[in-house]
């Protein structure tokens, strides 16, 4: 890893060139590093404290005077129970994942002595821009290098002193290792955003970490892909068929239990026929955990009489992602409505159905254009360690390339090799004395 | 498929309705619609060559005045030998391929009876953005309807009448289907394709068909993903020890069986120890052939004394696309030196070595950060047809998504299905009493 104060060009084409020695590096020389960083890391620790304790008192400083929010100050603290082991057990974690270099997906046979192979390949550069979490550096310095690909990171200014501390050991580590100097690079320049997004000739992929702002405004002001989410508004549909228990336990943590999350519930769909039935427990169960129900007419007046932070619903609550323990609440006659409801508002994130009713449950999951669909079960399980995917790049709601919680396999793309003996395209065709091609699938584990 | 003079914001939003539907229909319904549309096209023979006899017209007459090239003019031609048949063929060659949508790609147990399933769903909406060849809009329509996604199509004002009869045909068949009447739309509004690449919010990707400059405008002036390849600069690594047979017929092959085309060879790097062994016999067929050898220094020299079209090369021809019977050429002295030219210049489109060390190629292969690195073998094997894909959409260059030859699966991307029994999240985690995930990798044919 190197510190650079170089331009955003230099940066990219320097990394672009690593990008290229790394994609070529065997497996073992890639977990040799991460054995390394981690190593390093664990000797430093008292050094990257000391670093970080200073960046904390400037933050603890700057929260005081109003300029700052707290929950920015929380989370640059590396000190805090449980997080520096974190930090150090997801490398090797990261490194003990299967490579996902080199892999075969597609073998094909042509024409005698002629074989198609598609390998999973590294995507090349990475540009990953985060704000205050300086733990962060040590998660996507592994991913990048686990996976073969060249990073430049751009972190927030608020951490630069932990940054440094931490990139500097990375880069003592790495010096003997393999890998090469310019494939993981800090950015400590001021501003050096903008000209970074320029670089799409060098750079192959952004990834923000962070606010949806950031996100938002990355997408806005760069021609390089962004994988990266816009909102998180999810729903869940309420049918009137469902069994108490699970209506009132996959809410309340689907709200509950972390509102700030991306993948909490936002608007609750209740079908009519539920209003009198299963809706008011859920209420209840709600209420009791102190969220304001922003109700439409029926789902209202299915509630007089309660106690509680109970309010009238406004047409704009059902576009916005609260991120509190806020729930817009509407009432909805069918799943179609549901579903119809879902597509327009929703950000196609996570959306839900409750329901014992497998058939309705299967056409929802169909129709709903969505990252994630599920039936009977928290929007809060989308995340790449539940999913099992060990570790987590970000939640996609793109369409294309990634979606939902992304792993390691959202950092590849492959390339096609072809085996020939001399083979030429001209000798092929539909016409008379012309070869046709034999196109044979061919099992992936069989030999060459 | 209906012809629209909306505006781009509602043709785009009435896309994005009707791919909802689409994306539920069965895969009998698609196909169905897939037959219906060529049996109307069949049956409106007489009148589509009529409509595209008008355009013809005035395009010869642009022609004759020089305001429109003559290679375009052919490209019109749907009367041309062949041409009416192949795209009928098309049709069924599509509805016959595997239903790419639904299939199950990731099955793991989370925990007792809580299953995720990764699904493959279709992208959404695409906007097709082509250029002279009317016989796009049958094919695109058909990848469009099989893969369940919706498609705005804008084409070029040189094949209006023979769109617009097309397009109704189509229209009036689908009109039979379950097929929903947004699903494809033809929009022929002037200059509406500013407008279009602003709806990002409701368009997925878009697929530009047609000349680099449009690629390029497209990629310039949109947000939304863009599937598209930027040049085709492809190299040949001519190593000493090849086969000369292998060698003379894969850079002619390469070179010129279809120079305009953009797997076509631009670049050819001779190894130093080649100049006087193999790389004057592979000279002699091109200059045959009629090539302008672009040499530099050592290579001029080797081929001093021949005949033909021999001339120094300038620097700015390494990154050139030539698209004619021109051919740079360079002298290396090692792979790493071949290599290192090859991700500078070019433009990771398709590039081989020829050699019969087969490490030699291993190495080379895994190096070069193109699309598709062949050993032995002409780079016009590139191509979608040829690949077994059935079909192509396009060839890329990107990064992410897709790359190289582009079959139905670039029109695919995934969803997780989650089934669960009321499960929350908040009783998983490391402290005592709570659960741990299963994480359990189950396959892909077993039952739920």
């Amino acid at each position: 890893m190197s510190l650079t104060n170089a331009t955003p060009e230099a940066a990219a084409k320097a990394a672009k060139s690593a990008s290229h020695i790394l994609a070529t590096l065997p497996a073992s020389a890639r977990n040799d590093a991460l054995t390394a960083i981690h190593a390093a890391l664990s000797d430093a620790k008292d050094e990257i404290l000391h670093a970080n304790a200073r960046d904390l008192e400037l933050a603890r400083k700057a929260a005081a005077d109003g300029q700052l929010k707290d929950s920015l100050v929380s989370r640059l603290d590396l000190g805090k129970k449980g997080k520096w082991e974190d930090m150090l057990k997801g490398i090797l974690d990261v490194r003990d994942l299967p490579d996902p270099v080199g892999k075969i997906t597609l073998r094909t046979r042509l024409d005698d002595g002629l074989l198609l192979e598609r390998v999973t390949a590294p995507i090349g550069v990475l540009l990953i821009i985060f704000e205050a979490r300086p733990e962060v550096i040590a998660n996507i310095a592994s991913l990048a290098i686990k996976s073969g690909n060249a990073a430049i990171l751009k972190g927030g200014k608020e951490s630069t002193e932990s940054f440094v501390a931490i990139s500097r050991t990375i880069s003592a580590a790495l010096a003997g290792t393999k890998v090469p100097n310019g494939a993981v690079q800090l950015v400590t320049t001021r501003d050096a955003i903008a000209g970074l997004l320029d670089q799409d000739r060098h750079i192959d992929l952004v990834i923000p970490r962070g606010s949806n702002e950031l996100v938002r405004y990355i997408k806005t002001n760069t021609k390089i892909p962004v994988l990266g989410h816009a909102d998180g508004i999810c729903h869940s549909y309420l049918t009137a068929d469902v069994d108490e228990k699970t209506a009132v336990d996959v809410v309340v943590d689907s709200k509950t239990s972390y509102p700030a999350a991306c993948n909490s519930l936002e608007t609750l769909l209740v079908q009519d026929k539920a209003l009198n039935t299963v809706f008011p427990a859920v209420a209840d169960a709600l209420l009791a955990k102190g969220v304001e129900l922003r109700c439409d007419g029926p789902s209202k007046a299915a509630l007089s009489g309660k106690q509680g932070n109970i309010v009238d619903v406004k047409q704009e609550d059902y576009d916005t992602e609260h991120l509190s323990l806020t729930l817009s609440i509407k009432t909805v006659s069918s799943l179609e409505e549901a579903v119809e409801h879902i597509n327009e508002h929703g950000s196609h994130h996570t959306d839900t159905i409750l329901t014992s009713d497998k058939e309705l449950a299967e056409r929802f999951m169909d129709a709903v254009d969505s990252a994630g669909v599920y039936w009977n079960a928290s929007s809060r399980f989308a995340d790449g360690m539940r999913y099992g995917f060990g570790t987590e790049v970000g939640i996609s709601t793109n369409k294309i390339h990634a979606r939902g919680p992304v792993g390691l396999e959202g950092l590849m793309i492959y390339k096609y090799k072809i085996r020939g003996q001399g083979h030429v395209t001209s000798v092929y065709g539909e016409g008379e004395g012309q070869r046709r091609f034999k196109h044979e699938t061919l099992r992936l584990e069989d030999g060459h």
